[in-house]
């Protein structure tokens, strides 16, 4: 199969690149290298199966003219994985996750109804739901109320992939991720932890009172669970939660501990107010991912040994 | 109260504007006059509570240099009603609902935040459900699979709309609206009847198989309901079907015959083949009220007298 990877060069998409070349497939990679980094890629540099292209998604002429010619290329579908994510930085500035979240969308169904692509396969979030407390949160949950900027242009993207599927789409597949961690980690609460204590090892400042309480997948498994919905699913249109099975997932003052004990034992943990993290930030979440795992997929982590490799993954990777 | 009402020149612009002026409010309306008309609002020109600006929402700059300085005017709330309102025109070019539909939210939205406005009521659709067949709409069915562009730039508009009241908006209303008929008729299906039946008086061209089968609102009765909403609910965040009540709508068969004899008797009526009119027609559907029932208020007519006094009503404007 031939595939685009958009944010090819970030945390996800080098995950995905590296299956997808392995199992045989050509790939060509696209990322405005603002998060991503060339260096995440460069192992693929001789591949005669991977290309790159920089461009800005949310310029349209970019895009077309990175890529060869309508005629010349036969794509089987996109994997879209471009978007911003700092979700902080979207509410502070609504045009950031318009930009980054939103318009790579647009731009790319655009450039996929010009291009006749086929299929497409997108990034979504568990943050198009809300705030829904304790209650456990299946695709069907309603109603869909996104408190951060990224949640609402994630939605929106769905929506916008939802009614191309009407018009000129064969297939689109959604994935509504958690929180996902693992390396090479480019943002994210446990590359902050570790970062914050390079520059003061004596005290780890965390926002929010750290109870908040969410669930963790690994890149690993994720990219694992996207290449299984791809070869097991065939409806039009699905959406599907990817997280980890039966967890209610780990606190901040978990992911805090579990970074000190590793970096620095002997730091003082410093504490905020609230049980929020920032505004638009969900506090906690009960992700349910019955839907895959009755069609025979489940991850072999939990949570809290997510967490626990992860931040040994980005401890080791932060300190080379 | 001070409001700003964008769409202000539209069809259910003027209505809402004129109710707003009897009850003692003043209005600052908005419009690019793309589809609503000068004359439309002709006979507020004289008010002191009223002003006009023409502009094109999608641009901030526009909004921002028609307007007063922030400091110097206060607005208690924003009616957005600007938007595309033809479907089709959307889903054959998908930048139309972007810009109309989802850019003007999006600059109401960063104005407001700018302005220190407090308060957003917001005209969405029935089409942000998508086709769910005959299955009741109510404001919490799931999963939202808008099928148009048009459906999915609103729903998009209120996923933004959603997060803006977790960071600065005070409150926020959703109205989903079915198909909304009366005058001054900009568009929609009675008005393309009678246009084509001016044209071709022997015979009426009907798009699809005419089974369509929607419910229809007057424009008065809608405007009732958005006024009875704002005074009677009070939640941060708050959506509300508004239609008929108890209705399972008429078919397109039904309104093509009634524009018939009301227009011309002896012409003949040829339709097309399938149950949808265009791509992104939803074919069917059948909307729950029982949200805005249960506070107090419900329409006066079912759609069958609607689209009968809208019929005639249209009839007579288009005559003169």
């Amino acid at each position: 199969m031939k595939y685009i990877v958009t944010g090819g060069a970030g945390f996800i998409g080098y995950r995905l690149i590296s299956n997808l070349l392995v199992s045989g497939h050509s790939v060509i990679a696209i990322d405005n290298l603002c998060r991503g980094s060339l260096s995440n890629i460069a192992e693929f540099s001789g591949d005669p199966n991977f290309s790159f292209h920089q461009v800005n998604l949310d310029n349209y002429d970019e895009l077309i003219d990175a890529l060869p010619p309508f005629g010349n290329l036969y794509i089987d579908a996109v994997w879209h994985l471009a978007a911003n994510s700092d979700i902080p930085a979207g509410v502070k500035d609504a045009a950031v996750d318009l930009r980054d979240t939103f318009m790579t969308t647009f731009n790319v169904l655009r450039y996929m109804q010009a291009a006749k692509i086929p299929e497409l396969f997108f990034a979504s979030t568990s943050a198009v739901y809300g705030d829904h407390g304790d209650n456990e949160l299946t695709e069907l949950t309603s109603p869909l109320r996104p408190i951060s900027n990224y949640g609402a242009m994630k939605l929106a993207s769905e929506a916008q992939i939802c009614a191309a599927c009407e018009s000129f789409l064969r297939r689109a597949l959604i994935f509504r991720f958690p929180n996902v961690v693992g390396t090479p980690a480019t943002h994210g609460v446990i590359y902050d932890f570790v970062n914050k204590l390079k520059i003061n090892p004596n005290e780890l400042d965390v926002l929010g009172d750290g109870s908040q309480q969410k669930s963790y997948l690994h890149v690993s498994e994720l990219v694992d669970a996207m290449q299984f919905l791809v070869e097991n699913t065939n409806k039009k249109y699905d959406v599907f939660n990817i997280g980890p099975d039966q967890d209610s997932g780990v606190t901040v003052k978990f992911i805090a501990q579990t970074v000190l004990n590793i970096a620095c034992p002997n730091a003082k943990i410093k504490y905020g107010l609230g049980s929020k993290g920032w505004v638009g930030d969900v506090p906690r979440f009960n992700y349910s991912i019955a839907k895959i795992r009755d069609l025979g997929w489940a991850p072999k982590m939990k949570s809290q040994q997510t967490i626990e490799l992860a931040v040994r993954e980005i401890f080791e990777e932060l300190s080379r």
